[in-house]
Parts: structure tokens; C-alpha cells; sequence
């Protein structure tokens, strides 16, 4: 009863002010529920509580498979020990659990608000993230408690749950986090309103449920607002556009993307309303993503370009008997990658994750290989639960102002988003939020051009354009033609100061080992030097071949660090 | 600039209020678009203007295909010429012609409702639903023009605009809805603000934009209000359902079920959001729907029971190629038929059409077929965006008192509804409405059981059950069991008084025409007794063979006039 009468007291808290009738002369509510992600969990569990949920290889190497009745009574056991203990603000530091799953919906029913951290950062900005956003607990693997010891010292307040990620719920083997899910049912019990409908949940669809955070390449990472709605629309944005509704069965999901980053891009929602089954993992291994592409059927994964570029590049690599859709995002892809990568999507923490698609167009499949990866490899369009994108000149989009650059994939602006796929602000940063928002647009910081049919792609971040003899160049266009040399597997193009043309193009590569490569920088000079598509003032001067690019938690290069090596003379 | 700045500003109307703060601290809206479905069109037009998206034999006989750039230009045309001449409350009186989509969009671009009215009506009711709604102006099929003369003379001022469907947009072919087309595109012209952005298009989420009507069988029909977040979440919500993001193609959608019907159950708005093709059709013939279907390869397509009876007892019946998904509601549909039918939703006008889906379960390909069938028919569980239904006690329900009944498969209650499928209530009719949401639920007046998994499913309408000596007799039950004979094509029940019993069994058979079946009334009764699943009491005492059974003008059984046939002793 509580929750949901609050909950239909409270909705869009539009109507119950009492002020005005609306246009149509009803004053009630009764068409009208919140918009909010949580609910889907409930609802599988309640259609299908045996269909498989999560299937995992545990910390101490069992085969874990959990069904959607078993996930929901342990999101609803979490989410009651929180309501007794009066936890709202709860902070998650792990891999690709089954715990994170549990976690992200039981916080969120529990009327709590959820603070993803990337476990890949130093210990000194998990802390400053997790005090920046006032956490009241946090729940931790195992793996990653070390990363906390700082922050338990300054913050001795603060209740650490500890997930030890095995097969057991109870018994020795469960940990801090099993117990407090069997304390939640527990209480549960004592309660006069149990199940789902004695929690909080949903007090206001533009209410926050989450604050993930940036990757913060410059500066410290700023914390994005994620409202109900917003979580719920772009959860039901990437059904629709990465296509989980699969045929009449169930998805089976492959976690490669951390769920930390943008919360998964609400895939863990998107996956639940489907009933799709989660496979979790704990890291990157490709072999293991092999046995699973193989031997479970995966039929959906998403992930950063270097994931998929590695991937292909394993040694269990081959081609499968069942389609896999894969969706990509990012840094922009290059085009060679797009012969196994159908959807390639674009998007930031501050829009949820994905929020343009590269629409493949009928006509393409008439056009030569290159051509057609050069239309794949474009950002495309906003998505449908988006208003359009625009790109707009930088210059006054500084200032606030939008105008749109032309539409002849030549003129560079900045892309910017509007409408219901975009975070509501930066937590606790009014002056970030305002910059973030200038004009009225979100500002993506991404420079692109727009093509005559509407699509955007992008050229680069303001910083990574290299500016040579006058010339713009492009590094990711640059990137993404060098790596069509048949030995190249990554490249990071970035500019050197140069006395005569003011920055020089220098290139770092890594070459596909399998292939027994001797490729030489001077090779690779001089083939760039042959191809019709890289001109003249593009070829670089420099290249160095590596065993490994630098690059962010999230696998994008890190330009700043191959900046950092060429000015110190640093190989690896 | 208006356009977008108005629609900004109402959003919700929550915030602009300016009486508090949201709990996160900002006062801004820029995360937030109002959810409205006319932007789909806008939207596909902007991305593959040349992507089919009408194809349509017209009145005078023409294949005629048009892109998403003419579909949208038109609609935009439409809105502008009712903006010009202040047009608002625009009715429709069509069969599933361009025109009648061009006008769902052009209406609601131009901030105005739309009133779609079944043109089986007799001209009586037409008037009334015209009258009763305040039209300022009709559109309307020629065909159906004579349907508007009482109307015409009693509302001298309505404006009515005549459409040919023809394929000629200009000349002497087109006609004056064409025309209207032309002199909106041309004001549009005129304006500061062209394009989309200068029309009115959404106020604000909550508020009306149509009001289609219920078919009304017992009393005058009602209008429903719907709402442009209603029919934005209904319309994505049959998107993921019936799986209309179609592998990575375009969805090729038949117009089988009519648009006046619940707004197509806001399938013109699911199609265009996927850039799908609308393949309208001026009315249900048999043959030319085989010939789409085979040689357009037509994707999807919705349709009542009956039509599907009727389309599977083509003499040009045969197995596709392709597969096709049927998308089926309406009436109960009887078990046998869904050999070919695989989508089962239930819903009525007051949930813009499907709002339950019976969820197909993996483990039912193991059941033999009877049970399988039986599994099948059952109307299933709420759909992704709607909340759960739930089956309450018919006799609190009236009180509006919500009581679960047992899920036990057994005891009937009723199907009551909740959440954002919902309609905002009847138009101008607060007494009904107020009964419509007894007790805060959608009341479907549909009996039905609930299942041990929650599934419901349909028993009968309140007055559709038979009370014979003392037993509930289901006259959907037996009817799904009289068509198991081979012989049987279609079935209607109903209780005829009786001085012993109370009521006793009739039922009225339609045969398979094409069988040259010799079947008589006694066999069939012979055969009923030897069924197993045929309790005593359900057997007929009385068969009636006739060569087609009354319907409504959406393909349901008229257990009213069988009940008046029986009475007067009427025979065909």
C-alpha cells in the first residue's frame, strides 16, 4: 500500500498540486504510473521466475546460474536490509558480478541512490568520489577492498559490505553481502506490506537513482545525475536499437562492458525487461568470451572498440554458427572492424551511454567494402527515444549560442544532444552543469561534422585535431586508415611540435601478433605514402610500433600518455 | 523557436511551476522532451526520406508508393493548412487509406485531436461521435461521404474535407484533401519559422490528442481520451512486443486491422518510428492481402481472430516462405487458430488497444499440441510498459474495492488495469470515467481467471456467462472447443431460458466451406458428448448451422443479435 500510494501520489508531482485542472477536465492519476527502470525485475520474476537470469563463473570458479525468481528475492532482500538500516546512498566497487546486478536494483527499490566506481582507478579517486557523493555504504568485491583503505580511515561511518562473488548464499562460504541479503528477507518478514510493494521505490520519475561518474581523462571525475525516467526511457531506447526483443526467445547478454561505465549503459534494465539471460564476468578473458560465444549461444554483447579488436585477434577466435549482434561504441570505430560489428552506436556517461546509432541503410549493401565501412563508421543519428543531434560551431556554442555548421561533412562543430536521454546535470557542480548545458544543449565535447543526409561523424576531441602546415587533420580519420595495413591492429595518432608546420603527425601502432609481423616504421611510411585516401600532409613522420597502446579504463587511447612519451623520447 | 520553446516549457508542467526545487538540486528541463509520437515522422523523414513508407492500392486502382520524405511532407502540409484556418478538433472517416495516416500525423503536428470513427457506423451514431466530440472539421473518405449528410445539414460550419485516394497528389485526379495539402505547404511558405518546428505539435505530455470511441454495443459509444505520453509509451511498447525492430531491415507492416480502431492500437505511430512500410488497404479482401503477403513480403500484421479464421480459409491459402507475425486480439481467440498465430496480446479502446501479452514460454514447445493451445490462449501478463493486471472480486469491484481472487485458474473475476496504457478517461463524461476507475483500476468488464503464474485469461464478458442448472457455463470455453471439429469454421454461444434449467446451451456454427462439409446439427451434438473436455452440462441442446455469424464492425461475434435470432426463432 505505501509504496504505492506515494508512489502514484508522487508521480511527475505535476498533477496532485491541485492548482489547475488539465486541459482535458480530469484531475485524477489513474493513467499514470513513474517511469523507473527497477520495475522490471519485479515483473520478470513474476512472468518467468525460473527463466535463467545470471549465469557466472564465480570468484572461486564455479559455474553460478541464478534464475529471475532467485535475482529478484535477492535485489528485494538487499534492498530491505537497506531500508532497515536506513542506507540510502550506496557506493558499488566491482567487477561484472552478479552482485553489481542485484545491487543496482536493489538500491534503486530500496528508494536509494546508487554511486558506480570504476575499480581500475587509484585509490585516491575512489575516495574522492566516494566522499564527493556523500555515500553512506558501499558494497565491495573481495577483490577490490584494498582500493578502500584510505577512504575506511576518513571515513570510519560508512558501512563497507564486502561481496566474496561465490556459488554459496549461505553457509561459509557466503560473505558479508549474502548475509545481508538473508537479513533484508528476513526483516521482510517482520513487515506488514512484504514483497516489492513494501519498498520505497519510485518517489518521482525525475528523482535520481544513480551518479555514475566520468572517466575524468583532465580532471577529476564529476558525477552524472541519472533521474527514473531517464534510466527508464534509454533502457527501452537500447531494446529497440540493439534489437533484445531477439525473435521469441530470450537474449543471452554477455557483460563485457563494465557495468560501472554509465551504469552499464542501462543494459542491466534493458536485459531484465526482456527476461534476456546476464552473462557476467569478472574480467576481460578472452578465452572464456570464446567458450561462452561458443558454447552458451550469446546472442548480444556491447563493448569499446579495443575489446572487439583484441577479441578478433584471439587465438580462439573463429567464425560462429550463430549470429551475434554486437553493439560498439566509445571512442569512435575504425572501419575495418565493422566485417563482425553491426551497431555502432555513440554516446557519453552524460547521456546514459548510447544515445546516436549508425542506421544501416538498404542502398549500402550495394557499395564496394570501403565505402560501405566508411557510411558504418559514422556516428548517424540520434535514437529513438532521443530528440535529433545537432552539430554546432564551436566558437559560439562556447557562448552558449547554437548554430547549426553546414550539412557537407567537411565544416567541423561540436555535436550536442537534447531531450530525454540526457543526464540531468553534474552532482553537486553547478558551474559544470551550467558549461554542460550551455544554450539549452548537452555538449559533448566531440568534434564532427554533419553529412548532407543528416548523420554525424565525429573527427575528434577538440584537443586530438592535429594542425599541421595550416592543414586540420583528423587523428581518428588517420587512425582509422592506417589500420587497414593488413599487419596494423591499433594505432594512436597524435601531433609533435614541429619548428616548420607547427605540429607533426606521429604514429603509435601495435602490430597482430599472430601474423608474425616484421613490419618497420619506415614499411609503414612508406605504405601510407601509396594510399589514394591519406593525403600528402597526413602521413606521418614518425611511427612507433609498440606492444601495447596506453589507454583509459574504459579501452579508449590515452592520447595524453603518448603525448607524455614522445616529448620525454620514452619507447616502451 | 516557438514550437520548441512552448514545448520546453510545458513539459510535464512540473517544473516551470517554480514552487520547488527538484531534490537533485537543479531548476532546469534541458534532460527532458515531452513524450509525443508525432515526432517519429519528423524523425524517419530526417533519416531515409527515401525509404518506402506507404505502399497502397487506391480507389482508383493504382499501386501507389510513397517515401517517408512525401509522407512527411504531406502530413506537415495537412498541419500547416489546419493551422492557417485555425482547424483543431478534426475528425476521420476513412478506411486504412494515406490519407487517413497523413491525418493522424498532420492533426497532432498542428496541436489539435483527432476523432477517427468507424465508417461501419450507421450514419445515426456518426453524427452523434462528431456532435458529441465538437469537431471543427472532418476529413472523409469519398466513399463514405454519405455517411456526413445528416451531419452536414445539422453542422452547416464544420469544415469537411474530401479525399479521393487516387494517386495523384495534384491535377484532376486529386482531390480536395490533396488540395489542402498543397495550400498548408504553401502557407508554410509564408511563415518565419518552416518545417516542424514552426507548428504547435505537443503542449504538453499529459494532454489530449485524440479521442477515439468505443464500438458501443450496449449503449451510445464513448469517447476515450488519449494522451500524447499514453500513445508515445503505447506505441513503443508494440515496437518491442510484436517485435516491429525487425532484425536490421524495415518492418513491411499490412493494415489489416482498421486505423479508427484505437488509433490502429498506435500502430501508425510503432511503424513510422521504425521506418517500416504501411501497406494500407482499403478494405479486407482475401485475395490481394495472399498477394502482398507473398509478393511484398509483408513483416507483420494485427488482426481480430476472425480475420485471420477467414484469411487462413482463402482458396489462395498457402504456406509462406517468409514468416510472417500475426499479431492477435479482439475477441478471446479460440486455441486452434494459433497454428499460424504466434503474438497473442488482449486490449480494448480504453488501453490504446494491446495491453497483455500471453509471454511465450520455452518449456511449451514440449507440451503436445492441445496443451500447447491451451497455453496459448490465455491472455498472458501486462505488457513492458504497462503495470501488472490483476483479476479482482467482480462484486467488490463494482464497490471499487480491489481483492485479488485466488490464482487458482478457477475463480472468475475481473481484468482490471493500470499505469501509463491507460486512457485519461472517457471525454465529457466524468460519471463514467468515474466508474471506469472504480477504485483507482481500469475496469475492463472482461471475466477472466487467474492463473498460478499470474497469467489471466479470458472467460467471458459478464453477460456472455451461462447459467445452466446451476453451472457457469463459459460460452468462450465452448466455443474454442466446438471449433476443435474439423468441420467447424467459427462458433457463437449463448443461453437461451429455459423453464428447467434456467438458461440452456444454443450454439450458431459457420462450416469450412471448402471441405463440402454435410455436417449436421445432430452430429455435431453426438460429437460434443463424446468429448472429453466437454463437461455434460456444456453440451449443446441446440445447434444452428448458418452461413456467416453477425459481428460488429471490428469482427466480434454479436451475441446480441444471436440472443434476438433465437427469441424471434430467426433462421438465415
Amino acid at each position: 500500500m505505501s509504496g504505492a500510494t506515494s508512489r502514484l501520489k508522487n508521480i511527475l508531482g505535476h498533477i496532485s498540486g491541485g492548482s489547475s485542472k488539465s486541459p482535458t477536465g480530469f484531475d485524477h492519476e489513474h493513467h499514470l504510473h513513474p517511469l523507473s527502470p527497477t520495475f522490471f525485475l519485479e515483473r520478470a520474476a513474476a512472468i518467468e521466475p525460473d527463466a535463467e537470469a545470471i549465469h557466472h563463473v564465480t570468484a572461486n570458479g564455479k559455474v553460478l546460474r541464478r534464475s529471475y525468481g532467485e535475482f529478484a528475492e535477492r535485489a528485494r532482500g538487499l534492498s530491505y536490509f537497506l531500508v532497515k538500516h536506513g542506507l540510502k546512498r550506496v557506493g558499488i566497487l566491482a567487477s561484472n558480478t552478479p552482485a553489481f546486478l542485484e545491487t543496482i536494483f536493489g538500491v534503486v527499490a530500496a528508494g536509494g541512490v546508487l554511486v558506480p566506481v570504476n575499480y581500475r582507478l587509484k585509490p585516491d579517486d575512489v575516495t574522492y568520489i566516494f566522499d564527493f557523493s556523500e555515500v553512506d555504504s558501499i558494497i565491495v568485491d573481495q577483490e577490490y577492498l584494498p582500493l578502500l583503505e584510505g577512504f575506511k580511515k576518513s571515513h570510519p561511518k560508512v558501512r563497507i559490505i564486502v561481496d566474496l562473488d561465490t556459488d554459496a548464499t549461505e553457509g561459509p562460504d557466503a560473505g558479508p553481502f549474502d548475509q545481508a541479503v538473508i537479513e533484508g528477507l528476513q526483516y521482510e518478514q517482520s513487515q506488514e506490506t512484504k514483497g516489492w510493494a513494501g519498498l520505497p521505490q519510485c518517489t518521482g520519475e525525475d528523482d535520481m537513482l544513480a551518479i555514475p561518474f566520468t572517466s575524468g581523462t583532465t580532471s577529476r571525475p564529476k558525477g552524472c545525475v541519472y533521474t527514473h525516467r531517464g534510466a527508464y526511457l534509454a533502457a527501452i531506447g537500447n531494446i529497440v536499437e540493439s534489437g533484445l526483443n531477439y525473435q521469441q526467445g530470450r537474449c543471452k547478454y554477455l557483460w563485457t562492458l563494465p557495468m560501472f561505465h554509465a551504469v552499464g549503459w542501462t543494459f542491466p534494465w534493458s536485459v531484465t525487461a526482456v527476461r534476456g539471460t546476464h552473462y557476467c564476468l569478472r574480467k576481460i578473458d578472452y578465452p572464456l568470451i570464446w567458450d561462452l560465444l561458443k558454447k552458451e549461444c550469446i546472442t548480444h554483447f556491447n563493448a569499446a572498440p579495443t575489446v572487439n579488436t583484441l577479441l578478433c585477434a584471439s587465438e580462439k577466435a573463429e567464425r560462429l554458427p550463430n549470429p551475434v549482434r554486437v553493439t560498439v561504441a566509445a571512442s569512435p570505430p575504425t572501419g575495418h572492424l565493422f566485417e563482425q560489428m553491426p551497431v555502432h552506436v555513440y554516446g557519453m556517461t552524460e547521456t546514459y551511454g548510447p544515445i546516436t546509432k549508425g542506421y544501416h541503410m538498404p542502398e549500402w549493401d550495394n557499395l564496394p567494402p570501403a565505402e560501405r565501412y566508411a557510411q558504418m563508421a559514422r556516428q548517424g543519428h540520434g535514437f529513438v527515444m532521443s530528440l535529433p543531434i545537432r552539430v554546432v560551431k564551436p566558437e559560439l556554442a562556447e557562448q552558449g549560442i547554437l548554430v547549426d555548421v553546414a550539412r557537407n561533412g567537411k565544416e567541423i562543430g561540436e555535436i550536442v544532444f537534447f531531450g530525454n536521454i540526457c543526464a540531468k546535470g553534474y552532482y553537486k557542480d553547478p558551474e559544470a552543469t551550467k558549461k554542460l548545458f550551455a544554450g539549452g544543449a548537452l555538449h559533448s565535447g566531440d568534434l564532427a561534422v554533419m553529412h548532407p543526409d543528416g548523420s554525424a561523424q565525429i573527427q575528434d576531441r577538440a584537443k586530438d585535431i592535429i594542425i599541421s602546415g595550416g592543414e586540420n587533420i583528423s587523428s581518428v580519420a588517420l587512425e582509422s586508415m592506417l589500420v587497414q595495413h593488413p599487419d596494423v591492429l591499433e594505432a594512436g595518432v597524435i601531433g609533435v611540435p614541429d619548428e616548420q608546420w607547427g605540429e607533426r603527425v606521429k604514429a603509435y601502432l601495435t602490430v597482430k601478433a599472430r601474423n608474425g609481423s616484421t613490419l618497420t616504421p619506415e614499411a609503414i611510411i612508406r605504405w601510407a605514402r601509396d594510399q589514394s585516401n591519406i593525403s600528402r600532409f597526413m602521413v606521418p613522420r614518425e611511427v612507433e610500433i609498440l606492444n601495447e597502446l596506453p589507454k583509459t579504463s574504459t579501452g579508449k587511447i590515452q592520447k595524453n600518455v603518448l603525448r607524455e612519451w614522445s616529448k620525454k623520447g620514452k619507447k616502451t
